[in-house]
């Protein structure tokens, strides 16, 4: 087991903040988070792609290896792989290792709408696992993932069996949320379950409580990062109080090599 | 006299957010901002290098580039240009300009403390202006930046003069904050003025009637964005109330390209 695998533990979540630049892992490092993630919406915004687009490959990719000397292991979302073939995911999957990566996100939903073929999406599971067995595969399933209607757990269940089959290490199932579908799902899958934290649907310490173990933050801290820029900007023209207190340029310079 | 430059009036100053990455500046721009600076502390903390250190020259040039598709004019902050040498703060001008940038900051304050010698300083300036010329150079002072015991506000004003004469189109003085010494420096200079806001210290209605012409904002954003998603992982593990009222993801997703 490794040691991002050993923070997996059932009813004692590992809180997985998500990153998309080095400044805040940087800062997360500091304040002892032991595992960032990352969140393709953050990258693809950053450079101004569409979110998880194969185009943001390699923006994917540099994150990760500007992340490498941070002190906190890194979990990289790399979306749908970025190709529906097993073998450049799985070469994707390699750079990642080489560039310190413990883990990947790999998620079934596909562009436009829709879910790949659970066979299909194994096969990419199984790639990574045989490319880089150490390497902590979380699969994605997005059958709750913005979905208009959901539906019974059940196909979260079919498809996190199927993916633990594959050789996954853990499966994620964004959007799911209420307490005794997220119960069934615990109690269903022999892996550790991944949840995404939704203000005013759940809170950590009730998917604790329901067996999750691991809670990550999607791309909660990259709006919130958004939102505040923009609400000093405003409060600035206004002559209002700034949103809250800033860390200080010497607080961020001191995360920063020396030049 | 180029769009950009008509910004800069006296007494009613353009405000200049400070942006480090496309999702920031696409958001201002879609809020009628016309304009954009970037922060080099923000450049240089997204990729983990030190601030404003020639090894952030490529990410300098890579975020002017994919700023070219927000509708804004964007002014592009080189620190002291990465190089002594003309010709080389002259070739990243021609980059910056064939990237779509309307001006760029050019900062005689040095790694290590200290500033350049005024000569010298100049003679980038005039670089600059020799290879682009109508790219709108942003002569910054380090004279009261980081001063623990500033000097008279003469200091600037000498430094001021000599890069007008060089070929700058406005100066800025970051650091600079007492309503006397702004006046002085108004006065003084034939140019449109740029100070930095300060928290505490400047508003920017104060800054409009001592007559400056840009006020910009620096790292504060980006050190706010920061401090945004920290306090927001915070408040998930304690359960507390998130710090803001995020961008929903769909508004973050309709800034980016169609996939």
């Amino acid at each position: 087991m490794t040691a991002f695998h050993a923070l997996h533990v059932p009813g004692t979540p590992l809180l997985l903040p998500n990153a998309w630049e080095f400044g805040f892992a940087a800062f997360l490092a500091a304040q002892g988070f032991p595992a960032i993630g990352t969140t393709s919406l953050g990258v693809s915004a950053v450079v101004g792609l569409p979110d998880g687009a194969p185009s943001t490959r390699d923006a994917t990719v540099a994150l990760a290896r500007c992340l490498r000397p941070v002190d906190a292991l890194v979990s990289v979302d790399i979306a749908d792989g970025f190709s529906a073939d097993p073998g450049e995911v799985a070469a994707l999957a390699v750079e990642l290792a080489e560039a310190g990566a413990a883990g990947v996100n790999l998620e079934d939903g596909r562009p436009g709408g829709g879910l790949a073929e659970v066979r299909a999406q194994s096969v990419l599971i199984a790639a990574i696992k045989a490319a880089v067995p150490g390497l902590f595969v979380n699969a994605r399933t997005d059958t709750h993932w913005l979905a208009a209607d959901p539906p019974p757990v059940a196909a979260a269940v079919d498809r996190a069996r199927a993916y633990a089959d594959a050789g996954a290490d853990g499966v994620f199932v964004p959007g799911l949320a209420e307490p005794a579908a997220v119960e069934e799902l615990v109690a269903a899958v022999d892996l550790p379950v991944n949840l995404l934290f939704l203000p005013g649907r759940t809170t950590f310490a009730g998917l604790a409580e329901l067996g999750v173990a691991r809670v990550s933050l999607g791309s909660l801290p990259y709006r919130m990062a958004l939102g505040a820029a923009l609400d000093t900007v405003h409060a600035v023209v206004a002559g209002k109080p700034l949103p809250l207190t800033p860390p200080s340029y010497g607080d961020v310079v001191k995360l920063l090599p020396e030049a």
